[in-house]
């Protein structure tokens, strides 16, 4: 037994989870402060309260400044709050099946018979009917589904409200602003975290009303908030990415390349439409994916850890480890968010990027004492872990290994990522000056970059396996995920902080602000978009772990002992498998190709028929580009989430478990590099565009300025890699993570009932 | 004991190989009747005899015309021979220490020691030392790297004799021009596959001099063939398309975009360059590739059945059965040859695609026949197979259908990818819709097109290993790789043509010939890029199953009996060889990128400072473009070759077998993906361009014509698919096949010594 009582855990981990979410709301409480309603009559009738303008540095025509970014804000809430509402409606119809299908499937496990049997691995014991398992993965199924749209709808929520007064607070400086942004961003990573953890608590505690000591039953079930979680995130990610890349893609093609009109200026009609996807996709979408990977990385934690010897011992301390590891990582990331708003406030353009990056490394060193803390109060120092038929002796200080691993291998990934997309190194720069000999030029190295950029990401990701796995076989590996998703907060915190950042330019240029608060914003924004790609790192990173932790809990459920390559099934298998990241990329790309063709049509429709929207007499018809993007997004989402869903249900059921162990792992092998390499090819375009825009060096200046050759190659690359590092990258990690915890939960099924296919022939 | 004896084996396979070798010369003696040298005294004050002229249909100023393309063609067989002689001194060195490293490495498994040791797999016989199998997989090598650089070679010479000659025949029709291109490839086809079994036979009889009985080490031995073959056409490949795609972006970059002159157009410096490189590059490379493959499909087949029934038994026939399904292939494709020139000649433009897409099923369907008549008579009706450890039992019926599915999913593979790269075709022609809204969504439409082109090959690939790899294990497999590889002959006859058409078209360009026959070269050559797309299809399908024979080879030799995926050790090497592909793929395409970079530098300075040049009154300086060509792929392909020689070495050395064996499995089921998709992106975006250039129909006219915007995309989205069709993309099959045949060889040497970083910690 480790250090600590079973009630010490159950008051630290709700009581961690509160203060979570308390610090959240504070520093809500604290962005509210800034006011963006002005004392001017609104067209709607309404009056409110005029803005305080003792401090402001650059105020000219202030109240209309004010009522404009206020109006625009509630222009890009309103259609990411219809956007989100009509999405949960499918998703609604979505959970509804799949709660079906999970329930009969789960039941017809034991043609739903009601009778209590042995234990599978807790030999001679009495353990709960496959019926009531099936009842109560659907139901943490519906918990996890409903706290991962909760997660979404709430970051979106306090984004949509960050981003107008970002821009209003950057008319008194860059620090104010970029405290704004960043504190927007915390509200979003603590409250994700929190409740998180907070539902994941209450579901056990719950559960074990009915379950008593029946841990293998109850652990099972709980693997169904990790699919609940992961499935909405699924729909997030891939129907947000299409809803922003149309969108952004169309505005820039007709916009910027067509009309020769700046980014985010009020005179296009895609214009509000962007703004809104940056909310729908890069924060709800964003949002969902990270905390399905951490309910699924603490599932398959759990799930390890009831088969195990703490499982069999009813230590409740230490199968509550990892939810121990969030909480202290709560308590981690609480501290590092002082460091960003108290302890060293940025001054200067220059200090922003170092301030978001040292909150990665303060939060990781802080991290590594807390685990060890955890680890050695929650563990006992000696226990044996489940690994694939036989046990494996443990001790306390493997497992604070395990952990750390994860943990810094995440930095590691981070800190590559920006090497390779940001502007201040030689890659993109490399990038940047190949444009000079056109946008061909531009896409091969900017693949090739992205090629090169999987190596590091993949040695480290091998390390970070080989010792956890090692060392504490498949609790290892999702501890080690665990460790890369403890410091989330903060992680979340610094990635939503670009979104906002990057909404809060676009208000200033629609409102018309001046060109001082429009380098303030952009100068946020520049850094939200490594920090976006380090969070992209981070969330591609943890998704392997995450699903290699998964892939084992499904092997030991399905009662695999060996998944051996030699056999065709298996092969194959690896083989399909490894083409699914293409069937799928090819997919959402092509739906985003397919809805910016038709936002094209749209804008330059309203170009050409719209008199007076070329000079601003007019105003464009934004509401039409937001349905555009509305709808498309909702019906191109469903034939890749489709894939996705539906692929381990077939194989597993035609083709049995090993199959299945195959694609697994095929998927999960390609897709990690497919996804890194998208990810970071367009991150690094973005950059070298705004590298050559800014024109920050003797280098950078003979490349531009905006509208030179050179620039006009760079706004391809980045057009093509919009739908690379928005859409189709990031939803891979989902693709690999919800096809293992899908297997997983449905691993009874196919044990019993699968393979058809082979029994047929 | 099957229906042949040994005696009419050893006759049957050498004659068919010298009927292939004399059918060869056959064609070249027909092609040879064109005569290129015209009767006008050339500058070096050579006099030669007048062409013959009775019956030409366009005949303007002809002996100009001849003289003109002589010239030419002189000028583009000079290039690409002495690139070839350059890269053959690399070459020699790069043997010379490979094979030291071989014959060191495998002579230290037993210490070097002189002594007769009991068989691995035939208990109770006396094998040979591991010092002669040594020197005899040393041996082995060198033959097979002398018959693989011959292919190259011999092929190049014919392709650069034949162009010119193609050329002059188009001024007297298509039908004409499209034979002599045919008996071309024809002349290559022949020789290759001929050559290859010729040799190989003659080492096998030569090696059994010495080892008499001891049929394991014989065919361990012979496994370096296999190696020397196809260690040679990574070079060759990488080598030869960085070389041609160098010079063709440098050439497009500068002449097409920025000079608005034609493609091929003689005032562009790099003209004689690019037209060298693809004959180093699609002809030379090409062919070496495919011997690599079928010399390793060869060994593979080989190696299994030595340790299997047939093999322990001493049983001839049955041990050769590989070879004569070589030779059978050989003489269905000679019959095959007939129906192109002979029995169905081509009247029409039309019939140039359908005439060659016929080639390809009329000789799968003989060679069905042929692989009944071959497994019926060859093989006892009933014997054992070596299965890791295991012996299955396997009839000869079952070999059968091994082979046929092999040969038959390569002709789904070649059809497929005619689907997705000709312009006949809704996918290429969505790619060229797509060049409407510029650049940027032509790249990501042809990317979409390349993942989504993956999904029935891999299909295809599957379906033939589960039914392989059920019936007859690994051997099954090999011979599959095989049956795909039985009509390689017709498959390089119509591959080859592609670039010799191609050529044909620039030579013709470069004359100054007169727009019909410019015509005709373009129509043969539209016809010429779609085989070549098939020619990759069929080259990316056979390497991925010899590279699962050469694995399930390797594995049985190393003496693992599982690869199992849920240990650390295979785990992570299936992630690292998932990885490699990329690695590769960045290093090829950012040296074509630099390659290019340089051609456009001496292009522009051409332009820039030699007067007259852009009025065609004065010579460009061809020969320096050839040497930038010449150096820049030398020195490029000396990394990613090492990557692909070292990486078995250090993985299988300090990591040993069970982690190459993940290696190998990873690399094998990723860079299948990336091959393919890269391939059929370029070859898409390639006729993309034509479509719009050619005007063909209503749709692709309000795209066109030559010099519109959506052209100009188009163009982009070529020369982006430039280094991914022709360098990365096919050098990608020889990764995989390489570092498979390169562990089998080394695997006595990591059995015995692998693994120390293990030993150590």
């Amino acid at each position: 037994m480790g250090l600590i009582s079973e009630g010490v855990t159950q008051v630290v981990i709700p009581v961690s989870a509160l203060i979570g979410i308390g610090f959240a709301l504070i520093q809500w409480f604290l962005v509210s402060k800034v006011k963006v309603t002005s004392g001017l009559v609104r067209e709607n009738g309404q009056r409110n309260r005029l803005i305080e303008e003792d401090d402001q540095e650059v105020g000219v025509d202030s109240d209309q400044l004010v009522f404009k970014c206020a109006e625009i804000q509630s222009a890009i809430s309103v259609g990411a709050t219809s956007f989100l509402y009509t999405q949960y409606k499918y998703l609604a119809i979505f959970t509804g099946i799949f709660s079906a299908i999970i329930f009969l499937f789960l039941g017809s496990v034991k043609s739903f018979s009601t009778k209590s049997e042995e234990c599978t691995y807790n030999k001679g014991n009495i353990c709960k009917p496959a019926l009531a398992n099936a009842f109560f993965t659907t139901l943490a199924f519906l918990l996890g589904a409903l706290t991962s749209v909760l997660s979404g709808f709430l970051g979106m929520k306090i984004a949509t409200y960050a981003n107008a007064r970002t821009t209003l607070e950057a008319r008194k400086g860059v620090s104010n602003a970029f405290i704004t942004a960043f504190r927007s961003g915390a509200v979003m990573g603590f409250l994700l975290a929190a409740n998180g953890l907070l539902v994941l608590y209450v579901s056990i505690n719950v559960f074990k009303l009915y379950y008593g000591n029946d841990w293998e039953g109850l652990f099972e079930s709980i693997t169904g908030y990790g699919l609940g979680g992961s499935s909405m995130a699924l729909f997030g990610r891939v129907g947000g990415g299409i809803y922003t890349k149309a969108a952004d893609v169309g505005a820039d093609l007709v916009g910027k390349v067509e009309r020769n009109i700046p980014e985010d200026d009020p005179r296009n009609p895609a214009v509000i439409a962007d703004n809104v996807g940056d909310n729908v996709g890069d924060i709800a979408g964003m949002g969902s994916d990270l905390f399905g990977s951490y309910a699924e990385s603490s599932c398959a934690a759990l799930f390890v850890a009831s088969i195990s010897s703490f499982g069999t011992n009813h230590d409740f301390s230490a199968m509550a480890y990892p939810l121990l590891i969030s909480a202290m990582g709560i308590m981690v990331c609480l501290i590092t968010t002082f460091f960003a708003t108290d302890f060293f406030k940025i001054r200067t353009i220059a200090d922003i990027e170092p301030s978001l990056k040292h909150q990665l490394l303060v939060s990781t060193i802080l991290m590594t004492g807390g685990i060890a803390i955890v680890s050695f109060i929650a563990l006992p120092s000696r226990f044996t872990i489940y690994d694939f038929g036989a046990d494996k002796i443990v001790k306390n200080w493997h497992i604070f290994f395990c952990v750390s691993i994860g943990l810094w291998a995440g930095l590691a990934i981070g800190y590559i990522t920006e090497y390779y997309t940001s502007s201040a190194y030689s890659p993109v720069r490399d990038v940047a000056d190949s444009c000079r000999t056109g946008a061909a030029t531009n896409v091969i190295f900017g693949l090739a970059l992205g090629y090169k950029s999987v190596i590091i990401p993949i040695f480290a990701i091998s390390i970070a396996i080989y010792v956890s796995f090692s060392l504490a076989a498949m609790y290892g590996i999702a501890v080690a995920a665990l460790g890369m998703l403890s410091t989330i907060s903060t992680g979340l915190a610094i990635d939503a902080y670009g979104p906002i950042s990057d909404n809060a330019g676009g208000i200033a240029e629609m409102a018309g602000m001046s060109h001082t608060i429009r380098e303030r914003t952009d100068a946020l924004d520049a850094a939200g978009n490594t920090t976006a790609a380090i969070g992209k790192g981070f969330a591609i990173g943890s998704a392997a772990l995450v699903s290699l932790a998964l892939f084992g809990a499904f092997v030991s459920r399905a009662g695999i002992e060996t998944v051996n390559v030699l056999t065709p099934k298996v092969f194959i298998g690896l083989l399909i498998g490894a083409m699914l990241p293409y069937w799928f990329s090819a997919m959402t790309m092509k739906s985003v190709g397919r809805a910016a063709l038709k936002m094209v049509e749209e804008v330059r429709r309203q170009f050409n028929t719209i008199p007076g929207i070329m000079e601003g007499t007019a105003k464009p018809d934004y509401a039409t580009c937001v349905k555009i993007s509305t709808d498309a997004s909702l019906k191109e989402m469903i034939p890749p989430g489709a894939l996705v869903m539906i692929t381990p249900l077939v194989v597993g059921t035609f083709f049995g478990v090993e199959s299945l162990a195959g694609v697994l792992a095929g998927s999960l092998v390609s897709g990690v590099q497919v996804a890194i390499s998208a990810s970071n090819t367009g991150g690094a375009w973005d950059n070298a565009k705004k590298y050559i825009e800014a024109g920050g060096s003797e280098h950078a200046r003979t490349l531009g300025p905006k509208g030179s050759d050179a620039h006009k190659a760079a706004v391809i690359g980045d057009t093509v890699g919009d739908p690379l590092k928005d859409t189709s990258g990031p939803s891979l990690n989902i693709l690999i993570k919800l096809m293992a915890v899908e297997s997983l939960v449905f691993a009874p099924f196919f044990a019993s009932h699968g393979g058809l296919f082979f029994k047929w022939f």
